[in-house]
């Protein structure tokens, strides 16, 4: 019988958990004060998201590895976004009292892997743990910008090239596999073909489950001079939405141009529909001057054009080869996911 | 019939928080990016906490406004015990869908009325919503250390003077009033005595409520040369054994000293029992060196001695009148409070 949180308390928990975090290099102080204290370079970029059982993944699904690693991706994808360095992660951790120890265990292990690999030097300073009646973790991340302005959304402009980097719609179509052939008709979570999918569709389950946003390229892309960029986390059409408000212009796609950089991906085939709606990406939309070299990484989709009229509404904001796209895509209060 | 968050959805939910939270003067670019920016002067000091409906807070007890103040004070409180001054919070917030949407507004001018009063200048920089069970928040606060080094709980020395500044007991005085005058046998919150009890008994109540750490006084206690300092959330005893243990010395308390300094808080009359295990204070808890000379705000409840022998064991970190006290007060896997 595996032990609980409940029966080892939470010093114990806390020890067990801390001795599968990764120091960050910016760490003066790491985690057990009540405080963690970092060294930062230049202006600091911060972040903040929540993964909480049922409306953002299934325990059955996901192994505690893989749930930490997507828990750190995610929000080093966002510290990238602005053209920063990620330095370190925060963790806030609550589990219902019977939760075996060992799934906080590699959740941190998850963690770990994720910084090593995705941001080396970047590492868990601090966190909390509590009780929950649902698996809840919320992570924020720092980063620094050293010398170089942050890149928000509202920089694109007119006659400026989109790019994008990363994996484009394969999470989403995950996440559709998932309900497809790991859930019954209510959208309960069922963790028994799990092995078979990874043995047959790995690639579209490791963008969902595990997903490798490309953060060394968030700096990359402000050092070549991005005029805007933003993580792609909710679809390309409801970001792209947002940038276009923000920076007051329009996105207009080339769908022939999503096919020939992102229409097969790790060997699968991917519909523009699942670029434009899948979700859960977190790669980089970002727009380049005309002068500007693309980082290696960045593949061109579009170009930027002036607004339409004032007024002329939001949904004019995106267009894909010249026609308006609605955004579509993930709405937390919205949106209802079977089973959720 | 209010509006809930699941009729409003995620973007006009957003608006309605981000109207009520004031702007952190350390923002080089607020809410509403992949990241938020500061400036940052000196090393930077991080922490995290979550409160979540059940094991944290009833919503029957507190109203939003006091759930936001709460939550930012006890993370300010943490950003206090190291010496530094807080600049910025984060919030994540996710809530049942239907959930009032002035239920997250009152929580936002309860964080920004607590920033205000608290720690002025300090604001919400960024967030994240989305939904849950239960309400849940996790905020993560930053504060600067300007030119000092932080103050951890580590530099306690044999022969400095034990100090503490805020309330004492009376948090943990008020969850007793709310057990015993505002839940049924099995512990279920009930919201009918509420206004009758903030009538009778503000006092403790708005200590466990709405509690107001003495901010402003870590940095004075850091600028008098404490040697070390943390906050009191989980109770004196649990938090003063912590500080002896990463000390590595004993922390003599008088009864006497305790009894005079805060034997009579607000006019209600706190038992030392109250005071050692009551928990959920966010009090400092500070040592100086014989030489300091203590900021105003401090009241000396006793003096720190020699570690027990090695291997004596954990028991012997911390004495009331020379006879060993027992950490005792809140472990959140551990406790279980009627009807969490």
């Amino acid at each position: 019988m595996a032990q609980t949180v409940g029966e080892l308390g939470e010093s114990g928990v806390l020890q067990r958990v801390l001795s599968r975090l990764s120091v960050a290099d910016a760490a003066v102080l790491g985690p057990g004060d009540d405080c963690a204290v970092l060294s930062v370079r230049g202006e600091l970029v911060v972040t903040t998201d929540t993964m909480i059982e049922g409306p953002d993944f299934r325990a059955a699904w996901h192994g505690g590895f893989e749930l930490g690693w997507k828990l750190a991706a995610t929000n080093l994808s966002d510290v990238a976004a602005m053209g920063a360095r990620p330095t370190a992660l925060t963790l806030a951790l609550a589990v219902p009292r019977d939760t075996p120890v060992s799934l906080l265990e590699q959740i941190a292990e998850g963690m770990t892997a994720a910084c090593r690999t995705l941001a080396p030097g970047c590492g868990v300073v601090g966190g909390d743990l509590g009780t929950a009646p649902v698996i809840t973790a919320a992570v924020t991340a720092l980063g620094e910008l050293a010398d170089r302005p942050a890149v928000t959304r509202s920089g694109a402009r007119a006659g400026d090239r989109i790019a994008y980097a990363g994996e484009l719609g394969l999470a989403g179509m995950g996440l559709s596999l998932l309900f497809a052939a790991a859930a019954d008709e209510d959208g309960i979570a069922d963790p028994a073909p799990m092995a078979e999918l990874w043995e047959t569709q790995p690639e579209i389950l490791s963008a969902q489950l595990a997903p490798t946003p490309p953060i060394p390229l968030g700096i990359a892309a402000a050092a070549a001079g991005a005029s805007a960029m933003m993580d792609v986390s909710d679809s390309l059409s409801i970001d792209a939405h947002r940038m276009a408000r923000a920076s007051e212009v329009r996105l207009d796609l080339s769908s022939a141009r999503l096919s020939e950089a992102f229409g097969v991906q790790q060997g699968v085939a991917v519909p523009i529909e699942a670029m434009l709606s899948g979700g859960e990406d977190h790669g980089l939309l970002a727009t380049f001057p005309p002068t500007a070299e693309l980082p290696h990484g960045f593949s061109v989709i579009g170009e930027v054009s002036p607004a339409a009229l004032p007024g002329h509404g939001d949904s004019s904001g995106l267009l894909l080869d010249g026609a308006p796209v609605a955004p579509s895509g993930w709405d937390p209060y919205v949106v209802r996911w079977p089973g959720a």
